[in-house]
């Protein structure tokens, strides 16, 4: 039975207790241990918290049993660490993009009175993250092994993020930048690693099956499904009907690296290059119009839905064919895709 | 032999190379294997790597003999890992501060087509610490502790620099909000840990004398022998010859919680006060001169030395009462000490 986002929830709570233990043992004034709290509960809660959940329901999958009160804990404060890495990460992407809201509410640096001390919010939230792998996990042998986890995933987002800040600029837009391989580059290693990969990973540590081979085919399974999974986003976020996926997608005038248009540039005629290159990234609704008629000209619709039953088809496959000698479920990877195929939001 | 600078240098190539050679196992596209190299090199190069060397020379120390070239390089690696988390915290900090110049170059953030993506260039040196450390020193039973003294050197640091940005924000003067107490927390976390005990609990590990005793009194001399050296750098802000110092102190136009001005808050008639209230973080030359003024009138200068010459009297007593029984030696905190004692830049 998977975790309700309440269950899980209830957790934090003693989390955060340990983190601010942990402060006044150093003795940090009052001010700066409750701004330090309140930062904590702003960027860390009021998602989905898929990601914090997959460890749970994983772990769950992988020992094939209900957890233990002390499991579900355990389980969900890993859980927990993946959302903490997030929250370092979506607190100081929204400033680097100048983002205005997140979650309905305003970006974490720009509430009142906090501007650029979300940078150091920012670190103190991926802190966290080994405060907490400290006294929950210390005594474990695969320690090492989530601490060199945390830290590999970590880099390969921060690879991930340089290059999608590089390749699209909000204010230079350079079409002769953008390519596939770069889009695949930045899906990858931005969004992959740490949203599919590193729940599994973490849940086959805590369960005991991290065997290099289990962990080596989660990772051929989950980077594939984590990049269909952006792709999928990008789509939604021009194709979808923006009542049901909650937000009006901006991609276009934002200038992003998206999969749309890089399947336009690799597709398209010089009349429509020429058209894709004067009004992508513009701020303007008139140019956003026509970049989406280019891409109804080019049916991205359609290509996209090729590409997903080929890319899901190719996924089922893998993971038909995947070997549960070494303790690996089978179910693990359906369940994940069961979540996301032909996803309307 | 202390080590030169120069031959410190010589090390850091060697570690970019590393890192580079990390990110080509990514694939990570050569646009941002450009942008990282850059960072690296300009943001942990060009200072006078005081806490780097520390180590190298720590480490010579505490064997008492030369070390072979293996060694040394591995205690300059250790040693340019200070660097680069002082790198990633001058990067940010000077975002945060606003400040405009960082070792006579613009700061990182305020150079061309750079920004807020410094914010990620920031990450990505914290990150090279530990891919180093794997690199390094997976197979030394002390690599775990090591990961730890990172991640808990890199939280006090942050603790103390939300404290601070509590504490002094620029554009907001309230002294009430200063004291003696969170003086004494700021100056501890976010410069004596890593700037003091850092490099010499790093000595320690890799000579192999990390016990917890000495690691303990290592602690309980350097941390108050970090303090003496912020409470030095403040007084000199306002008390040195500039030209000797190389730069013009700004701490109270800066609104900066300084010892000085606690010293002052601490002594001051309600007379005095009030002018430090109406002059004090004020970015004007004639307000800077009415604090001067203040600070004068309450001897600081005096009262500073005399300071001075206590905890000088109180460390040299604790290290030479040092048990040196467990490998630690005395000349290691003589070194420290002898290298600030009446500095005057």
């Amino acid at each position: 039975m998977p975790t309700s986002l309440k269950d899980f929830e209830t957790v934090f709570p003693r989390l955060v207790e340990d983190l601010k233990e942990n402060c006044r043992h150093y003795k940090l004034p009052d001010q700066a241990l409750q701004w330090f709290e309140r930062s904590l509960n702003h960027n860390t809660l009021g998602g989905k918290c898929n990601r914090g959940l997959s460890v749970v329901d994983t772990t769950q999958l992988l020992l094939q049993r209900p957890l233990s009160q002390d499991e579900f804990f355990r389980a969900a404060t890993l859980g927990w660490m993946i959302e903490l890495l997030q929250a370092f990460f979506l607190v100081s992407d929204d400033i680097m993009d100048s983002s205005k809201t997140r979650r309905g509410q305003p970006c974490w640096y720009l509430m009142p009175n906090i501007g650029m001390i979300a940078i150091n919010d920012a670190f103190m939230l991926e802190s966290s993250i080994y405060l907490l792998l400290k006294k929950y996990f210390r005594q474990e042998k695969y320690y090492v092994d989530l601490m060199e986890l945390f830290h590999e995933v970590t880099f390969q987002t921060e690879l991930g993020q340089a290059c999608d800040l590089l390749t699209a600029p909000e204010d230079h837009v350079d079409l002769d930048n953008f390519s596939l391989e770069k889009y695949t580059f930045i899906v990858i290693y931005k969004t992959a690693y740490y949203s599919f990969y590193l729940p599994v990973a973490l849940a086959l540590h805590f369960a005991g099956f991290a065997t290099e081979r289990n962990l080596k085919i989660a990772e051929e399974i989950l980077i594939p499904m984590g990049e269909y999974f952006q792709v999928q986003d990008d789509y939604l976020d021009n194709f979808a009907d923006s009542s049901v996926l909650g937000k009006i997608g901006t991609d276009i005038q934002d200038n992003k690296c998206s999969w749309l248009v890089n399947q336009a540039l690799k597709m398209c005629s010089s009349d429509q290059r020429q058209v894709l290159e004067e009004n992508y990234g513009k701020k303007d609704k008139e140019c956003e119009k026509k970049v989406k008629v280019v891409f109804d000209e080019l049916k991205l619709q359609q290509v996209y839905q090729e590409y997903e039953e080929q890319r899901v088809g190719e996924l089922r496959e893998r993971i038909a064919s995947l070997d549960e000698s070494e303790g690996l479920k089978k179910e693990v990877f359906e369940e994940f895709l069961r979540k996301i195929y032909k996803r309307t939001k």
